[in-house]
């Protein structure tokens, strides 16, 4: 299997190297939008620079922390182990990080040749876009195979992956909350102080913020959303290797964890390559259509494994056919409550026409029935999966639970290209209207751009659950590595957690209230932020001869607002992070593996919940707005626009910043939970 | 212990009677304000009438299936015991009722008697005020403790009080949930037609929604928080007797019960015979220090009684004393986040005047935040005491918790005196600007009204916590329950439920998910019906001449407002609640006894997270909105009083609908997770 994922890994390399070939060679000839997509590239590589330094120092303590105190104490247990630990560690974040950084120039150069291509009309652009963003999906894909491959390779313990998943997940914590602070408070500003103070339009040049608005698509979307299905992908195989590792010596479960993954990258790949918008389809088609084949390739694929290899099981088949089919329903009726041919997008719509007050509480109330038929699917495959492969034996049904969650990750490469294509195609419709490309041009660049924001709600809806799934892999993976670390101290092991010990209830209701508070706190940086940069635009308009006016030659300072959004994004994630990792450490050493077993589950349910809320309700009040700007309620400028306009503006945090960053949340705070088992089983206070 | 609980109850009802006897005495002489206060009068009891009759509808089925199914089918256990528990349902929904009847019509006198009384001065209204809503508090719990003891006395068995219980919840549920819904569309409807349309004042009769914006008041905090109160004080007693039944046969432990609620309840009486203001106080001040008193007495009458008793433990006394203390350092943190004079509220007002979106922004993070410490405190609370009876044998640790319940609760006679205080003052305001009592006079109701407002905020956070620590008890009692079916059936006990078990994580998930749906639905009923009754309002001013100008003689019609309000508030509440209760059954059937247990626990976790959260953001945006109206941030008028209008609007139903009715949704789903536990036991697909 080794050589399998490593040949997966290398063709989806190449592959990856071919597109960005294909994408350079195309041509752009507009000076302006040439120099304005540099000015993107160059801004989104300034962010992405401070954010890996930071990271750096971030990443040197916690390695030094693993190197002294993990798996166990470095004078208790065997230093190679810590060292083994440790290098896993790093080897996560950089791989991570190098994934993250390639996809970002890929998606910043195609986004100028995307504005060009729209042109010569929808299908060539639409194909620029596309393979742009897909150079993001094939990297993160193969680098996570790749990297849990090598891990495995060189140490031969799958326990050792807990700290490559710790790399990958601090990184995603900082890439996904970061870049979604950062894209928000640019998005916030720009149209604060365009739109509505000035009324110019979306993407007008004399706007100081508009460069870091622009950027913040690249590194909130392209860049974040990356780290994060990064993150979930490895977390997914890490958590099935550790059960499948503990299962009564059959290395057969192991090589088809690594197997399905391999299966994946490689139905994503054929799926990549068949991308394309048919004569008379339209580009949200052509992006749906390239996820159902991947679908369709990968249960194909994996069943024909299961048939020829020995020692695969189809219950386990069975499992991870399960998560994928429930990840696509989901992601269907994400579509649902977010897409503004839908009935929900039109309520939503006409209550804006009673003012802002009934936008808000509509939006609320559709967003949190929104999360009912994600979590009942997620219940329902974690139900099925574990029936399923309770029969094989002990340990098997918590595998099955995890298989499927591999399962539900193994199209990502498919899902991650289609939501790169997002940001690429919304930067490229800026810039075909800063190059002054023309309304036709312009006006397709705007399908390629709509079609992006539905594909967007879809994918997000598939990340938070796939996300969902993985931690309650992550769960039975904490309570493999609990006994593990009890078995050696000899104290009895655990069975499991019991909601009726007060220990557990006490982590129940603490993890409970992580992900509120996780989530306040990055809404919170977010408004600050925003705040400040208005604060500059209007310092800009003030002091700038001619440039509210938009006089030839009286250009912004794009740079500033670059920087106001990258210092402050950075600044406000810190604290957000640290309080959910010291939050787990608290509880971990005040109640134990017990109390953790319940802030886990906590943790999970209200982060799913909120995740699921944020994310539709931001989702809905985008397109209810897009609705009205298309004519409904009495169109651009009527009241029940301007009420829109305050639900997009609440809803942007939601569903760019808080959102989806839980997902991460979750992820990182499960994998400290793993990674200090034996720390809480050897100390705490109540336990 | 029964002639002590016979006893209590009566002084408490002739102290009610009393007060009843001494608020009539007072003299009303405006025949303005007598006329209002009749329509207000009338127009509750409509309401309460209406309400009643489709109650009766719903508690006959009930009943019914309850006859034939519980606790077991009559044709499979003894008829006699099915016959006490409809009796004993049919009581719970009777005492409850009759409590709020009795308690809104005292209300709706006081009201008058206070706005003439505040031509006086602040002390004499407060104490009309005070003593009008008292004898709400006093009836509650009065027929709340002598409906438990009567129904042991005459049945002998705790299980019997299941019944009770659900009676009272299906009263709250109705109760409270209609009257929320009743009362923010009436109230929204008032404020968008009158405040922001026409720029007349809160309670100007010429609105044709300002009387149903005054039964709107009584019906939905005096009967509502009643019912809700009574309900959480019923289910903390019936769960801490049907926990105690089940220990060794020791009849200590379940006089204990019934010995603190007396001792509460006697407490609530002193601290309310005491509350008066002193020369120098403030309303607030006074309201606080009477309950401080109440906690006072209570834990030095329940330590006198533990060591004069024998049977009666320290442990357990510690149990019920960290109950209560927690309860108040709750209301104390909610008053943090929701006063004015806190810097939180001064951050949200200041967020205002950056425009709506930011004023909905932090309040929403605010409130996100602001459920943390109230559940960390409910988790420690419920761990003291598990720790501290722990050592007492098997079974005690659960009760413990109950008992930490049962103490937090016990003052809950000075709480809803408190709270009912709210919209007698509420009212009385209205009818002193509607009788032209002068600007000294209003300004005195002005003062006894946010008072209000501000305790109003207290006791709300206390009652979702105490719904909370009840709730936890009640998944103890399901587990009593179940496994008595379970040793009944022959078949093998359940020792807790395994968050590691895929039918237990189901339930969690599906669980988690029902509040999230139960209150956007009553928030969705709230829109809905404020959108219909606004139509009505502009109908009014249209069709009759002279009522907008406001023209001597020409009188709206009042009656069709609070027809609207009725009709719709009823209609909407049915849905909410049928909604939880019938996922409740679906869940049991589905995964049976496993799957319930986890259902409660999802239940409990995000129903308190969104409790606290909205009402905590709800209190919030209010005290904002007065705070810029007190002339902060540009003060009345300014575009940040205008986004706090919006942000208020928001609060409305987030605070006086939604949140405080999922206390009663969780209890609800609790009860009749445990009355029907025989029957999950009997029969379920998966479990």
């Amino acid at each position: 299997m080794y050589c399998l994922s490593f040949l997966t890994a290398a063709v989806a390399f190449a592959f990856a190297a071919w597109l960005y070939l294909w994408v350079k060679k195309q041509k752009t000839e507009n000076p302006k939008i040439q120099q304005v997509s540099r000015l993107i590239r160059e801004g989104a590589n300034t962010f992405m620079n401070r954010e890996y330094r930071i990271l750096a120092r971030f990443a040197g303590v916690a390695a030094a922390a693993i190197l002294l105190f993990l798996p166990k104490p470095i004078w208790q247990g065997t230093p190679g182990t810590n060292l083994a630990m440790t290098f896993s560690y790093i080897a996560g974040t950089l791989l991570s990080a190098v994934a993250g950084k390639i996809g970002v120039m890929v998606a910043t150069l195609s986004n100028a040749r995307a504005a060009e291509k729209a042109k010569e009309g929808i299908r060539p652009a639409f194909l620029v876009g596309f393979r742009g963003g897909a150079v993001m999906g094939l990297l993160v894909v193969g680098c996570s195979v790749l990297g849990v491959a090598a891990v495995l390779f060189f140490f031969g313990d799958a326990s050792i992956l807990l700290g490559f998943s710790f790399g990958a997940s601090s990184l995603a914590l900082f890439a996904k909350a970061g870049g979604g602070i950062f894209t928000k408070t640019a998005d916030i500003a720009a149209d604060l102080t365009g739109k509505v103070e000035l009324g110019i339009p979306e993407d007008d040049p004399r706007n100081p913020a508009v460069i870091a608005d622009n950027v913040g698509d690249n590194v909130g979307d392209v860049a974040g959303m990356g780290a994060d299905l990064f993150d979930s992908n490895v977390a997914a195989m890490t958590s099935a290797l550790v059960i499948a590792q503990s299962l009564s010596g059959d290395y057969a479960n192991m090589s088809m964890v690594l197997c399905y993954a391999c299966l994946g990258l490689l139905s994503s790949i054929v799926g990549i390559s068949l991308a394309g918008i048919g004569p008379k389809d339209s580009p949200t088609r052509a992006l749906n259509a390239s996820t159902y084949v991947t679908t369709g390739i990968f249960l194909a694929l994996t069943a024909l494994a299961t048939a020829l290899i020995p020692g695969f099981s189809w219950r386990i088949w069975g499992a991870s056919a399960v998560g994928l089919l429930v990840g696509v329903i989901i992601g269907v009726t994400t579509d649902y409550f977010t897409d503004d041919a839908q009935p929900i997008v039109r309520k939503a719509a006409h209550a804006c026409s009673s003012g802002p007050a009934f936008t808000i509480l509509s939006g609320v109330s559709y967003g949190l029935i929104s999360a009912m038929p994600a979590m009942v699917g997620i219940a329902l495959s974690a139900l099925f999966a574990y029936r399923l492969c309770a029969p094989m034996g002990e340990g098997y049904a918590v595998f099955g639970i995890s298989m499927a969650a591999v399962g539900m990750l193994s199209i990502v490469g498919m899902i991650i290209s289609n939501d790169a294509y997002g940001p690429i195609v919304d930067n490229a419709r800026g810039l075909a209207e800063m190059g002054g490309l023309g309304e036709k041009t312009i006006s397709v660049a705007d399908q390629l751009d709509s079609a992006g924001n539905t594909v967007k709600a879809i994918t997000k809806g598939f990340s938070i659950s796939a996300a969902g799934l993985t931690v309650i892999s992550l769960l039975g993976a904490f309570l493999t590595e609990t006994n593990a670390a009890l078995a050696e101290a000899g104290k009895p092991l655990l069975t499991g957690f019991d909601i009726m010990s007060p220990t557990v209830f006490f982590g129940v209701l603490v993890g409970a209230a992580i992900p509120a508070v996780f989530s306040a706190m990055l809404i919170l940086g977010v408004n600050k932020n925003a705040q400040g940069m208005v604060k500059e635009i209007h310092r800009q308009f003030d002091t700038i001869p001619g440039l509210r006016e938009g006089l030839e030659g009286a250009a912004p300072d794009y740079g500033t607002c670059i920087d106001i959004a990258t210092v402050g994004a950075l600044k406000e994630l810190v604290g957000a992070g640290l309080m959910s990792i010291l939050a787990t450490v608290l509880v971990g050493f005040i109640g134990g593996s017990s109390a953790i077993g319940g802030f886990l589950l906590g943790n999970i349910v209200s982060g799913l919940l909120l995740a699921l809320f944020m994310s539709n309700a931001g989702g809905l009040w985008d397109n209810a707005k897009k609705y009205i700007e298309a004519g409904a309620e009495g169109g651009k400028g009527s009241p029940a626009h301007k009420a829109a306009v305050i639900g997009d503006t609440v809803g942007d945090p939601f569903k760019d910043t808080a959102g989806p960053s839980i997902n991460t949340q979750i992820t990182v705070v499960s994998l400290v939970a793993s990674l200090l088992s034996s720390l809480f089983v050897a100390f705490s206070l109540f336990s």
